[in-house]
């Protein structure tokens, strides 16, 4: 089977944003009433999902996505803790009735409440709430909460710690994801999101995270950022800063996705990074929509481009099915349940 | 003949430490008096560039290197124009005595004295004080200032344009190089210097600049950060966002140099990225020092792998001389005077 372990909920029905725009309303004017999340049918959801990421998902020959919600919608920057908790709560609670609708089909991935320099006490908890009582199989963890402030300590700080123990526990991955940009600087697909893969990689050069939790596991999205084209510069400074090999000290615990979007970038992937360490993935419908002029297929058909690389059968199952199964236990455990 | 357009005077004599420590315990205590750079002879600089740059230079078939001051040391985050003016001046003028001594090896580019948020107008004096009086023949150009807070706006405002008129006029390209983060996020040498080259790349995307500059030429280090892996990320961005293919919007005005650190990363440039816009470059002694184990050469030994890409010897022509003397025109004129 084929299983595209980053897609978010792009196409939530319209009552979600009204929800945030209510929210966000309140943020700014506290005498406005608690905003309610109005009525979505099981239809509205349905053909949200049918016309768009479980037809493309048909089309292209995927049989199952790990889904999470909006990753530029997070808006982790909103400082009010309970805000975000209840906007983190909304969108889990929509892909909860997107997997129950379709659990041949799709898996979920948590939001996180995170807010800038905030406490992760609310994120530990809606992680186990979505993990134990939704089914969840991993979350989406934002290392930069500010949006493109970078106020936030590394990801080997303890201040991440607690969710740490909770991903441990649990048994379930993060995908390093950001959210919106606030700063004009970097634009948010095309500079803030492979900026946080990259910056994200080399704190766990840096630090010894997964010395003190061994399983800990994270998906570094968008095919690692700029880490594989330049990996020479990776192990080379991992070297002179005296890190041990990144095969041994990171790439144990950091897998990247196939989210690339174009044959060049995919062949280099395969070239550069064990296929061990390789998760088949598109962000359909996502960052980049349409069709390439010159192959005549969707940017984001990336099942194409992983077809085209020159690996043995056995390697191409790796990066299609079975690393998944791997970095998300959970979700192979449910799927050996069914059968599967 | 071979240019390296990325060289960085990194071993450069202790005085020039010492002035630049001496000026920081000033900012931190202005009682104390105004320091000056300390006596460095001809023998101290020949000796610092004929054991490192000039003798790798020579050793791996290099001809010509563009020379500026260290990247990391400009250090453009601390506020005190007057600070940055001295040290600005101060490094540069040490980069022409390198070139004065060895003027068949090195070519200068000068660091500016910038500051967050700050003018320009020193920044555009010292331009042209290096270019006309002292023969340099490109700058660096920090994209941000603050050092990994990114508080300076995108290089698309007007904030930027006293500076670009006066490259205009001169005729000089500027190299966008950050220097030292400050942010514990970002490591300096492995995420703020690619994540910079991907931010501005991206700021280019968005705006018009090459509109209103149709002959402002900028390169970006680093093998362009992440873009040319995402390439295909761009080109549906463009699209995406109503921009007009890269080709013409962006690529007629930016180069990507080839200081990426392995033959899997060259290859991915010299596959999506035009050969006009790619020039040779080393960056030593720089980031990555050291052997890479897999291959017994230098990390930093570039020219291996742009010999080994499947180039015409004319294209490899460009990428080593060709378009280096077309984004430079001052140092073509400085060449073809010598008769090269």
């Amino acid at each position: 089977m084929i299983i595209d372990c980053h897609g978010h909920y792009t196409t939530a029905p319209p009552a979600l944003k009204a929800f945030r725009q209510a929210q966000l309303a309140r943020v700014a004017d506290a005498s406005l009433p608690e905003p309610e999340l109005g009525e979505i049918t099981d239809a509205a959801i349905r053909a949200s999902i049918e016309e768009n990421q479980l037809w493309l998902l048909r089309e292209r020959g995927g049989d199952l996505m790990i889904f999470s919600p909006q990753a530029s919608a997070m808006e982790h920057h909103v400082p009010d803790p309970a805000t975000a908790v209840a906007w983190a709560c909304a969108s889990n609670d929509l892909i909860a009735r997107v997997v129950d609708l379709f659990p041949e089909h799709f898996a979920g991935a948590c939001q996180l409440p995170q807010t800038p320099g905030g406490s992760l006490d609310h994120s530990v908890a809606e992680l186990r709430r979505c993990v134990d009582e939704l089914g969840f199989v991993g979350c989406n963890l934002n290392p930069d909460p500010s949006g493109g402030h970078w106020t936030s300590p590394p990801l080997t700080d303890e201040y991440w710690f607690p969710l740490y123990e909770a991903m441990v526990e649990l048994d379930v991955p993060a995908m390093i994801h950001v959210s919106a940009s606030c700063n004009p600087t970097a634009h948010t697909l095309g500079a803030h999101y492979l900026n946080a893969d990259t910056s994200a990689f080399m704190q766990l050069v840096e630090g010894d995270l997964f010395g003190r939790f061994p399983t800990l596991r994270f998906v570094i999205p968008h095919g690692g950022g700029a880490v594989p084209y330049h990996w020479g510069r990776y192990r080379g400074l991992a070297a002179r800063l005296g890190r041990p090999p990144l095969d041994g000290h990171v790439m144990r615990n950091v897998f990247f996705d196939t989210c690339v979007y174009h044959q060049a970038g995919i062949d280099l992937l395969g070239r550069v990074i064990d296929v061990e360490n390789v998760l088949f993935a598109s962000e359909m419908l996502g960052a980049v929509r349409g069709v390439d002029p010159e192959t005549g297929f969707h940017w984001d058909d990336t099942k194409r481009y992983v077809d085209a690389l020159d690996l043995p059968d056995e390697d191409k199952r790796k990066v299609f099915e079975l690393n998944a199964r791997r970095v998300y236990p959970r979700l192979d455990a449910q799927l050996s349940a069914r059968g599967r």
